[in-house]
This record gives C-alpha cells, structure tokens and sequence, in this order.
C-alpha cells in the first residue's frame, strides 16, 4: 500500500546523509497521504547503507501502525502531532545537524541576517521550550510535538511560512508540502545555521535584516507577487 | 548566436557547484559580448545538474531578452548596471557562498590581512549599503547595481583592482576580465574571507597588513612589473 | 591465533581514516578475547594504507607479547590498564581528532548540552589531570592509563555509561563492547564536541542541558527500558 | 639530469591539493641534490592539473637556473637562503593554508598546547617579524629568507627540532630531510594550526602545555631514545 509514497519518502530519506546532515541512523523523514490520513516514515535505527523502500512504516494519525515489519522512528508521535494539526505540512524531517544543533543546545533562535535565510523563511527559527519533567514522563515524543505548535501559536509563526523548529537542547525539525521539500528546508536551515554563526563569530553584536530586505526576498519566492524560478 | 560565449558562461556556471561555492541553485554567472553589446546569463532557479549551454539567456544592455526560452536570472539587472558602468568587466558572478555572506550579513568590510588578498585585491573587500525601502521598492536589482557603483565611486576604489564587493545583509558579487576570471575571483574571495574570519578568531584586535607588503603582492601578480607566473 | 578479532580489529581500525577521525597514522584500535585474556592492537606507526589484518599484534595483559613481527601501538600500556580495570570494556580506540583534541588542550570536559551527547553518554566526557613529571618517567604509557582510571573513580563515573575520556594536552580514548562499538563511540564523541564547540561560540554562557531530558535520551536507547531501535 | 630528484619533487608537489593544503597554484615545494648543490622547485603559476616532473626547474645555490624551460617559483630566492643556512634542510614547502595562515595574519606563534604539535615540532612555531619596506624594495623573497633565519636566530630555535615558520601577513614555509617530509610537515603544521584554534576559541586564556609532556612526546619519536613506530 501508498507504495509511490514509500518510494518518495525512501528517497527522501537517502538525501539526507548524501547531503551530510546525519550521522550513523541520526535522523528521520515522513511524509503524509492526506486522502487515506496515513502517513509514512522510517524505521528506528535502522542504518542508511541497508534501508529499502519497503522498510518503510506506514501509520495512521491515532499513531497504529498500518503496516510495515519494522517498529516506527522513535519520533514518530512528533510527527503525528504535527501532521494532525496543520493541514498544509506534506512532508516532515527529523536531524541532527551540528549548526542547527548547536543553536538548540545554545536556546537561542536563529536571527534572519540575510536573504539566503529570507528566502525559505520569513523570520527568526524559533527555538522551541525544554519540556517539563511531567511532559517528559507523560509522553516525550507527542508532548514534543505540542511544545512546538505552542511555540508557533503563542508567538503568532506561521508554520507554512517557517518550515522549521528547533527544540532546545535537542536538534531541529523541518517540513514542507511533500518529504522532499520537507528535506529542501533542512539542507537550507543548516547552512543558514553556519551563515548565522560565522556572521556572530565575526561581529558578536550584529543586528537581524531589515525588515524591507526580509520581506522583498521571502515574497520574490513565495506567493501571488513571486517571479524567482521560471 | 553567441554560442561560444554560451559554451564559456555554461562552464563556468558549472564550476560554481564543483568548488563547493553554491548550494542549490543559489548563485549565476555571466559573460558579456562587447562587440555587439549582449551578454549571456543563467536562466532563473534551474538545477545545476539539468543546466545544458543552450538554456544560456542572452540580454542586451536596456534589458531585452535577445534570445533563449528561459527567464534569466532574477539578479540579471545587478549585472546589466554593472556591465553598463564598467567597461572593463567581461564577466560577473554572484554567489551565497557562507564565508563571503557572514561578513556581508556582519556589514563588514573584509579588512586584507595579508597576501593571499593583496595576491588579487588591492584593499578591503567594501560592503555596500542596504538599499532604502524606495529603492527596493521601485527595483531591487538595478538598484543593487546602483548601490555596488555607488559604493566604488564614493570611496574612490578601482573596480578593477578590487573585483568584488559584498551586498549588506545579501552576499558577494566577484567580476573579472571574463566570466571565468570572475568565478576564479569568486573562490579566492571565499577563501579570503575564512581566513580572515579565522584570523579575527584568534586575534579580534588584529590590525590590516602594512601596504609596503600590500602592494609588493599585488603588483607581483598584476600590471608592468608582474613577475609572478609564465 | 584469534584470527577472527585479528580481522576484526583490522576492520575497526581501518574504520578510522575512512571517518575522518586520524592524519597519518594518529590513531589506533584494540579489542580483547577476554576467554584467553589476550587482547590484538595495531602495530606502531604503520600506514594504514599498508595495514593488513595479519599485521595486528597479540598481547596479554602483563604486557607481553604473543604473536606478530611488528612492534605494538606505543599506547599498548594504557589499553592495557584499562582492559584490566574494567571486565566491561572490550575494545578501546585512541586517535587525534581535532575537535575531541581542542577540548583536551584546553583543559576542559566536554559538558553535556544535548541529546546527541546524552543518547550515548550520561554526562560530561571528563578531562583527566596532567601526569606529574615523575609519572611520564617511570612510565608513561601506563600512568596514562591510570590516571584515566583514578579520573572515573574519583569523581564516580562509570565507564560503561560514559565511554570516553580526554587525557589533557593530549586526546581522547574511547572504548565499547567491542572494537566496532568502541570506533562508533569515537565518532560519536568527535560530533558531540564539535556541536559543543559551535554551542559554546554562539553561547559562551551556555549552561549544561536539563538532567530530565539527558536521562530520558539516555535510557531511551540504554538499559531494560530502551525503546530506540528494533 | 637530476631526474630521480625532480620525480619527487613534482610528486611532493602533487601531494599539496590532494592534501587539501592548496587552492590554484597557491603553493610550492623544492628539494636540494646536496653533492651538486643543485636544488629543484616547482615552476610559478603553472596550474597543478597540468605539472609534470620535467617541468620542475634546477637551480644552483647562488640562483642561476641550471635548467628547464619554465620560470621558477617566485619564492624561489626564499627556499634557496634557506638551503644555504641549514646544511639540514633537504626539501622545503610554502603554502596559503588557511588555518595556518590565519596566525601568520594575526601575527602570532602556534603555541605548543598539546601532543600533536609535541610528536613533530619542539616548541611553538615561530611568527616572523614584517619585512620593512627597504627589505621589500631591495629583494623581497630573499628577504623573506633572511627574516627566517633571524627569526631562528634570534630566539635560539633549532630548525630541524621545529620544522616550521610563519611569515606575517603572509604564510607558513616548512622543510623536512627532504621533499616528502617537509610536505608531511606541512599537513601537520595545518591540522595542529586548527587544533590550537579551536582550543582558543573554547578557552582564550588557555596556557601552552607543561615542558614534562613536551619533551616526552618529541623525544619519543625523535632523537636516540625514540621508540615510535618499527
């Protein structure tokens, strides 16, 4: 079942250490079929080298799995909780890549300083709030989840619009309307990510964008004004 | 029509991603003709790998597609200003590549702290201006090519001396006798700016190289006296 | 004789420079038959270019040696210290690499800031002391080893729940299972400390991550409650 | 005639980029026939793809060129004070690598901070003072090799215990027995340049290590006592 889907999810999957941004089994990609409600992800520790298409997981949204031989990513209840609450996200990535990371364990957003930024993301990465001992004990990887929705919805952040989250002391999340995009996004944070820290290392008090520069950049690519890309 | 000038500015759009300078489609080189006044350019957001020399756009320099069944680059208009501005620039390169963006995105010059820069840049790196919000809004690329002229011509730098200028909050833009010269700068520029990142890392209060040192590297390698090289 | 660790060892050796993790031949491997009580380790010096699996050298624990025509690691007496101290260990790993190295010449552990670090180890890599003028003399090699010892005794780590030890002004040791486990591990610990070098750049007062989310990632993938993987 | 010779060299030479330590032509290796007195160097500016042994060019001790159809290397009369002040020397090597050339920007030593530096070079590595402008305009490379020499002199290092230099604003020269091993120091002398700033950046009042563990790791690779390697 939703073979092409676990072809395209595959696929995504692959990109990511081809792109550098995991090491060993250190991330993970979903991504969602929203006429059945099932959704597709890897499995747990299994390493890239001997990842197949038909390893993949497919899940429905109360989190049973459908089917598969393999137990889910242990992430998979962030995945669901996201997929469950915004309509528009397709596709979504789990890593560890070191420049995103390290704003993570840092608890600092990333700072829009520039276009290639603005381009993707029409603001500062949030950084996301640890999650209580009670949060943790209850239900880590869905509580995860809630914790970023509240971060985009009590700081007024359009997740269609700032496909990614870091999760403090943790590592990022990304996502886009398809696994694909979803892995776009988390090639793009991570060199925004390096861009960011070079940018601070060099001037420690430098200021974010202006907002005019921030705002022509993010809409020459986005939305009914765009004309980047042919 | 200009097909070898198609052929060169094809290849040297293909070395931008061989040296690591770009991610995605995130960069576009030109070349310019200056019998007939046209230059040729990569068309908008199209992948590396599926770049062929005839998807080449050629221009003239009011701005008239000539030829080609692609948009051009959306930053073709910075080249056009420049192009019209200065004669003696054959080709243009524009990348985001992070070293070069970090100081861009400090609003940093990028000071010459020795000669692996006076080897091919006669003085600091300027970086220009934001533009004001009129000036985006009316239009952004032409008036990022004003700001870069601007720039030069305030602070009495020779373009041509000094190939290569960073865009506030943007990134670099390198030039050259051709388009091939322009993407040699553009990787000199690169490596310039991590050394001078590195060096500010473990020095903050370093100071710029003398100019006796200065100008015996760059007048080893450029003009009468040269004698580096065949 | 163990003709089978031999290969293994080679393996696990060979593992190194294809990581990134040794220059040269700045690094090595050990693993131990603990039913014989010898354990294999790469010879002294030796390109691993040329290495072969016929090459590793087999000791026993008073430090003799049992097979091989090389010389073994210079660094035998402190594998050696520790396969006698510790039942658990069964495959130690020494090397060089550079971001493991920086936290050891600067005299400092590797604090635990996220989960990367605290899916493998359960707190601070720890800095041993320097080793006193009259213990490189007498025996420098195993003094090291020692000290390495009375670093995890002292301040009650285990070292089967935090396999690594910076040994300062010099670099790391990392140990496992076996020989593979112990190579994984010093990957592990060279990504860990360069996301802790990136943390500390952008967040020089970053304070350790929160004992709640550590555990939980800890025993997430440690220990009877482990549900990581398949 | 010296074809044995010039073979290694262009093979020293060919080392450099596939070694990482050189962009373009950035770099240049010689070694020294002590029984002619001749010594062979890479010819200026020719790009690596295209060098072959028969281009290296044979010069004698006072600067005559002895043969081959190219120009030498432009630092040329550097390599050759060199050869003539230390009987020693064998092979030497420039390069603009950029960790290495980051101290010789920010004008200061490598100190020594752990056992990597300690296993090849006894001590700091020497930055050498800015030439004057006298210096420059009566003969800038040779010059350079004087300022070496002083800089040695002066401050009582040995050069064949610390194989290496710094040039102010400019960049590292090693040397070794011959040509290989003055590029083995080269590599070296990188990676141990990003070692220490990485330890600068995580502690910036970080103190060299102790003389104890210094002289341990040199003279166990160095020297009658050693017992490194077969």
């Amino acid at each position: 079942m939703l073979e092409a889907l676990k072809k395209e999810v595959y696929e995504a999957n692959m990109e990511l250490p081809r792109r550098g941004l995991v090491t060993y089994t250190w991330g993970n990609v979903s991504g969602i079929d929203r006429k059945s409600g099932y959704f597709v992800i890897k499995p747990s520790g299994v390493d890239y080298d001997s990842l197949k298409p038909e390893d993949m997981v497919v899940m429905d949204l109360e989190g049973n799995k459908i089917e598969g031989s393999y137990k889910p990513s242990s992430d998979t209840a962030t995945h669901l909780e996201l997929y469950k609450k915004y309509e528009g996200i397709g596709g979504i990535v789990h890593t560890h890549s070191p420049e995103a990371v390290a704003f993570a364990q840092a608890g600092m957003d990333i700072q829009l300083y520039g276009t290639t930024h603005a381009d993707y993301f029409l603001g500062a990465i949030p950084c996301a709030r640890n999650l209580t001992t009670e949060e943790i004990n209850e239900a880590y990887e869905k509580n995860t989840g809630k914790v970023i929705i509240e971060t985009f919805e009590t700081r007024g952040i359009n997740p269609l619009y700032t496909p990614a989250v870091l999760c403090k002391n943790h590592g990022p999340f990304t996502w886009g309307c398809d696994a694909f995009e979803a892995v776009h996004n988390a090639v793009v944070l991570e060199e925004v990510a390096k861009m960011a820290r070079y940018t601070l290392m060099i001037n420690p008090k430098v200021l974010p964008a202006p907002d005019n520069i921030k705002e022509k950049h993010f809409y020459r690519k986005h939305g009914e004004g765009a004309y980047y890309g042919q």
